[in-house]
């Protein structure tokens, strides 16, 4: 068995815990935070600088990298492990959220998804099947099944028959996986529906996949709302094995979803974030490229041990920003990834020393949402 | 002394020779290739990757840095070493060649140059002292004089009068400079004129700088005329002192410095052609975004030692190219300086060795122009 998932310690007042998921590249601590390199690279970082962050799994696009440079050449590379040069382990999704975010570029129907490509309008059609073979090819240790993500808001007809199409996607990727070198995640939907929410984690728990992810939250609904959902799910979803609330990242939401059972989270944020000159903080945010840092010689988190705030000041930083230098998005994605990491690492170590309920406390009570 | 040049040793059959240059932020060996960074970051690299290239010395431009974030700034975070976080030697140039590159928003008279930024418009005027001044605000470790760098093709009359002006503004910036622990060189004029070349380099050779650099080529001219030039000002310019020839980079045009007498060079051409999707290789250059590439799973350049050429193939390379990855620009940057840095670590080993003829003839034969 190339994969388990071991429960270390429960969170006593919440539903967190901490555990470790063994893969063929490597063990995953968690509660883990991956980030995100859509086309086979973290956007702005070395394979070297995204280690040093202490990241332990990315995540990749399957819609991304079908079209470009396509599946069958990452193959051809041996894999998106060796394409990319990183060896520790990967998470492809299904590339149905992409194609479903296409808009009026996609068609609907029980076969899969007939859609034009974001790049040069050719066509194209994404099945269970399909995505499947092309995240066989791709190679990630954990790859994901191919689901309908319901917008927000949803109507309850839409949102129960986008979950029922889901669920007999689930079945048909299950049929249609077979390297045994990858753990497939199954995805649950029901928009803000409890009933649905309920019904969805019954039936993707009962296709025993290796992990089940989350979908179809964080998506334009309230956070509270959210919370709510995971509440549903949480004493349905089967606590021997990893929870992956897909798309999730600012740092209440990972506070929040550890609390309610989630072991893994991806988000883009930390990195377009940082692109736009923005950084992670204790206290919510920071625009380094206001004026008010012109200035300031202080790193931009001083409580923060990555390579940008050891290193450089934010007058240095909003430099670089107003002089649209690449190293500006370089160290504030080195940053921001770093940020949400060593949260993950502090709450881990928080659950496992019995003190995760005070240290949410202690954090939110200082963040600003 | 904070400054001194020894010659270790000389060629037999070239002007060749190799040297130590002592500055306070450390020793550089040369021949030496310096990579720019020009707005205080060499661009797409942090400096800790710079460095692995091999890098010994940065030049960074006093015209940029004076508009963008101002001197004052930078003189307030205790200078330029600091700011960018980079502990070895430094040299800034003049911004005279950018004020003059500006063209119609310049205005030329004896007291300096008027000029309109090339950000906001807002007018400035740079002399001979302001340049000096902005320098020893930059602190870095070698400074230069601030000269008229004459287009080509330049008229003998206009040649002339803008080398003698040249001449008095070295005058002038000798005597404006006070940092002792900051190094001033002297810059040769002349324009492609053989008599004008002789008699600036006496010139400046006359005022007794730390070093001579050698501007007003590569703007243009054949290459064969350059040599030529660089021949005129080889027996006069002292061979106790380290020459610096600006603006120079191609591998070939590197190789026949050294071997008319030139220490140090510096060019963009490296790091602009790497976000432009190029390498440079020993038979010349590749356009890694070519579609010849697409599943060339071989290193840009297998003789090479950078992260580059040890981690990534052409194939991957290339898709970050046409995916707009800012990872490329990265990549072919660390190449492209180490290629360039690597030549001249081998240049110099030879000259110390006695073989630099060969290297040169040898590598020249492989290398298309």
């Amino acid at each position: 068995m190339n994969f388990s998932f071991e429960v270390i310690k429960e969170c006593e007042q919440t539903g967190a815990r901490a555990g470790v998921l063994h893969t063929p590249h490597g063990d995953i601590l968690t509660p883990v935070y991956m980030p995100v390199g859509t086309q086979a690279t973290v956007k702005a970082l070395t394979p070297e600088q995204v280690k040093e962050t202490g990241a332990q799994i990315l995540l990749s696009n399957t819609y991304h990298l079908y079209l470009r440079p396509g599946h069958e050449l990452v193959k051809k590379a041996d894999g998106l492990h060796t394409f990319m040069h990183w060896d520790k382990p990967i998470l492809t999704d299904s590339g149905g959220f992409q194609v479903f975010s296409l808009g009026e570029l996609r068609k609907l129907s029980e076969k899969g998804a007939e859609f034009q490509s974001h790049i040069d309008g050719s066509r194209h059609c994404l099945t269970p099947e399909k995505s499947v073979e092309i995240q066989e090819a791709l190679g990630a240790d954990i790859i994901m099944a191919f689901d309908e993500c319901t917008h927000y808001p949803a109507d309850y007809e839409y949102a129960k028959m986008a979950m029922e199409r889901t669920h007999r996607w689930a079945e048909r990727c299950k049929a249609a996986h077979t390297r045994e070198d990858q753990a497939l995640f199954g995805i649950v939907q029901g928009s803000m529906y409890p009933d649905l929410r309920r019904e969805s984690a019954k039936a993707i728990a009962g296709m025993d996949f290796t992990g089940n992810a989350i979908g179809g939250l964080s998506v334009g609904e309230p956070k509270e709302m959210m919370y709510e959902m995971l509440e549903e799910m949480d004493p349905i979803l089967p606590r021997n094995k990893p929870r992956y609330l897909m798309g999730v990242g600012t740092a209440d939401c990972l506070l929040e979803g550890v609390a309610r059972g989630v072991d893994m989270f991806d988000c883009v944020l930390q990195t377009r974030i940082a692109r736009n000159g923005t950084a992670l903080h204790p206290t919510g945010k920071i625009v380094v490229r206001n004026a008010e840092y012109a200035e300031d010689f202080t790193p931009v988190d001083d409580t923060c041990d990555c390579y940008c705030c050891k290193n450089f000041t934010r007058a240095y930083i909003r430099h670089l920003i107003k002089a649209n230098e690449i190293l500006a998005a370089t160290l504030l994605s080195i940053h921001n990834i770093r940020f949400s990491v060593r949260l993950m690492e502090r709450v881990r170590e928080s659950i496992i020393g019995g003190t995760f309920a005070d240290l949410k406390s202690d954090f939110l009570g200082k963040y600003k949402k």
